[in-house]
């Protein structure tokens, strides 16, 4: 089997190990006769294998007690409507930070259950750029200030969260970072973050929210998007996701292995850097983000001749690179660098844009 | 590997060969270099699996073109509130059968979004048994009569549906046993199914949905709570649960391979036959479902001599039979027999049965 080198934004590549390890138990989880999939979500067997996945995201990202871990489905895209729904007070308003389609997206779905100011946006700069902190119009009253850490679309990334006003609490979309780099939890009221990027495949979501913001919820709110609801039955309200959940530990068992956190920060760091050198390095490439906000987990890049553009990502697929077309309102490339993206497939395509720009420059 | 003899409620026993197959293709699809998990969502090769696992969903259960198929997260529980959320209107009054656990937490979120009404109950009679035609009490003018084809914990399942008035839309929750026989769809204006019984793993959910009602959610809906948006977009609104979908597909050949829905509810009806004549043999156990409501899911029973019951499950389990025990509610044992649950594993049970009583009888 060749491994594909796969760039996508997310769905995204996961850890070979963990992959074996999935295929090596699939049929039969640890001598229960029974694969992953079979077991009941109610068996202490499977609860053990949840609760491993909780503790070990505790252990990686430091997460304090104060803080709950919800483990549900329906992606950051549900979180746009749970996150107001339990956060924005009647008469209350909330603060959006616009940094690119995702929390414009955000914003609009919260738009639907309250009053949303726009705290921050640089829409007219087409998203290259992540607002500076005097930029920034906080109000000390929201309810709450909500921003995403990285944008997949624009390849822009905060390097440092925006300063919330005190009893304000910070909200963020952290569906392409988390576990990407160690995060100050306790600055947060509320993370959210699908798993397909960093964490494992699609179909669960983590929350991290600060218990005592789960008593804020209107009393007749669905069960269902109560974050409290969840947080009492441990993430056992319904059926979870079990097999997602079981593979998301054993991708933080993975990360866990390679040095935690940290060390992936350092990886994906070395990663980044090594493909946006590349693109520096003369005018043949040219990265779309302004460079003090580009993103360690997308590289947004064009030629120069944009008109090779398609040959080279026809190229790129006949020698085994997948999911490099850029977003359509960015155009060009995009280099998905997730944790499980190795640097041996960065380096690859470092050479593929060198010999591509030797043949065509 | 002894495989397990599965009687679990859900998450259940998968068809051995389907995950077979997907150990197969685990770390590579079809020479894609990469697991269906780590395709992305937008990817042709994805989209391929997807397409492949509605077309055979519908040619099982002959879906008209009249009915869009969904496949959402959150599982039935999240349809308890999607289901008033898009179908019942300001004012308006919906109708809700109980016949167990599951339709009272339907009824009651219902109730959280608007106005609902009993139409029926056997609780007085502790879910012993379905409404007979005569005892329903329907309201014409209702927005739509919810029911719940087959009850887990109580062991009961309507041989057919409720007739709902003309223009009343009959929706059900069928979690438990879509899949498992042939069902005449264009009755229905909405059904839902967690997939995690006779479908799939846990992670998707299935809904079918007549098309005419999609227009009908308020306009300021949340995107992703709105039937509208998931089947404009083919349920590629957010990305979906990849993996889940992929066996969902799995399953469907499997069924189709077995000759369909109506071979499988040949060989489930066998399957419950083989049991129920057990527990009818003698008096030494007892079925808790009235004869003619019983389930061909769910078979739950009791032994005369309560006090027994702790050493059966404990022997069963030793013998290698899998969540056996019954709901709190009802006590005693359940074993689910759902599509996947081999016709073999039913004949070891009877067999345990028997040689329970031979040696405590």
């Amino acid at each position: 089997m060749t491994r594909a080198h796969n760039f996508g934004a997310g769905p995204a590549a996961l850890p070979l190990s963990v992959l074996e390890e999935a295929r090596r138990e699939l049929l039969d989880w640890r001598g229960t006769g029974m694969s992953v999939m079979e077991l009941s979500h109610r068996s202490p067997v499977y609860e053990g294998i949840q609760e491993e996945a909780e503790r070990s995201l505790r252990q990686l990202l430091a997460i304090p007690e104060s803080h709950a871990v919800l483990f549900l489905q329906g992606g950051a895209s549900l979180q746009f409507t749970m996150v107001p729904l339990n956060l924005l007070r009647t008469g209350g308003s909330a603060d959006y930070v616009l940094t690119g389609a995702w929390s414009k997206k955000a914003a609009a779905e919260a738009r639907r259950q309250g009053t949303v100011r726009i705290a921050g946006s640089t829409e007219a700069e087409s998203f290259r750029r992540i607002p500076r902190a005097e930029e920034l119009d906080l109000d000390p009253g929201a309810d709450y200030l909500h921003f995403t850490t990285n944008n997949t679309i624009f390849g822009t990334q905060w390097r440092r969260e925006p300063a919330a006003p005190e009893r304000v609490p910070l909200v963020a979309d952290m569906s392409s970072d988390l576990l990407s780099r160690p995060v100050a939890i306790d600055r947060y009221g509320l993370i959210y973050a699908g798993a397909q990027k960093n964490l494992g495949p699609a179909g669960v979501t983590v929350v991290v929210v600060e218990r005592d913001l789960l008593g804020r919820a209107p009393e007749g709110l669905a069960t269902m998007l109560a974050y409290r609801a969840h947080a009492a039955e441990r993430s056992m309200y319904n059926t979870p996701p079990t097999w997602a959940i079981y593979l998301l530990g054993r991708v933080c068992a993975w990360v866990a292995a390679l040095g935690g956190a940290a060390a992936m920060a350092e990886r994906n760091e070395q990663k980044a850097a090594l493909l946006y050198q590349r693109i520096d390095r003369n005018d043949f490439y040219r990265g779309t983000a302004e460079p003090a906000c580009r993103s360690r987990m997308n590289v947004t890049f064009r030629l120069a001749d944009e008109g090779l553009e398609r040959e080279l990502l026809a190229e790129a697929e006949r020698a085994g690179f997948v999911g490099l077309k850029g977003h359509r309102s960015v155009g060009g490339m995009r280099a998905s660098l997730y944790n499980a993206v190795e640097p041996a497939s960065v380096a690859a395509l470092v050479d593929f844009l060198d010999d591509f720009e030797r043949r065509r420059g």
